[in-house]
């Protein structure tokens, strides 16, 4: 398994309106082939900047099946108002596990 | 809980002593008061930047405790060498559970 990590920064004043939005968007990652887990974090120093933290069996399963289907269309559609520049999307990989989950 | 994330770019070619400097840290984290949950991931795209992701009851337990203890600077000891550059820290709060963990 794989992380995107998704760092959004969304324009003031949204937070309710964008975090309900995502809570919506919660079913289309569910039903995403390849798609392990999702959450949303936000940033205590930053408030306007979120993190979307989903795991992907392969980053193919990100970036070719659910970029190119109707749900991440449905995705922008939900969030994609709110956001206050383009979301910057990284990848990354387990190498020490560490402890506690 | 919140999450410390920070962003770690390190040396070219230091990749393997790295990773084993910071298994070797994990006990730090692990008796660290407040500190819930530890792991490291590699960028994919970025391969020199890794993410540090620290659970803790509160940010005060990270910034204020952990920060002036001797463990804290044990960890320096042990992986400061291979920063290429400071570390970037930002705490996160969890604002959508979303699911699988």
């Amino acid at each position: 398994m794989i992380y995107e990590i998704a760092e959004l920064t969304i324009k003031p004043d949204t937070h309710a309106a964008f975090e309900a939005a995502v809570t919506q968007a919660v079913p289309l990652f569910q039903r995403a082939a390849g798609c392990v887990s999702m959450r949303m974090e936000r940033g205590i120093e930053a408030p306007d900047t979120y993190l979307l933290v989903v795991g992907w069996q392969t980053v193919e399963h990100h970036m070719v099946d659910f970029r190119d289907s109707a749900d991440f269309q449905e995705w922008r559609r939900l969030v994609g108002d709110y956001f206050a520049q383009a979301p910057k999307v990284h990848h990354y990989a387990g190498v020490v596990a560490g402890f506690g989950g």
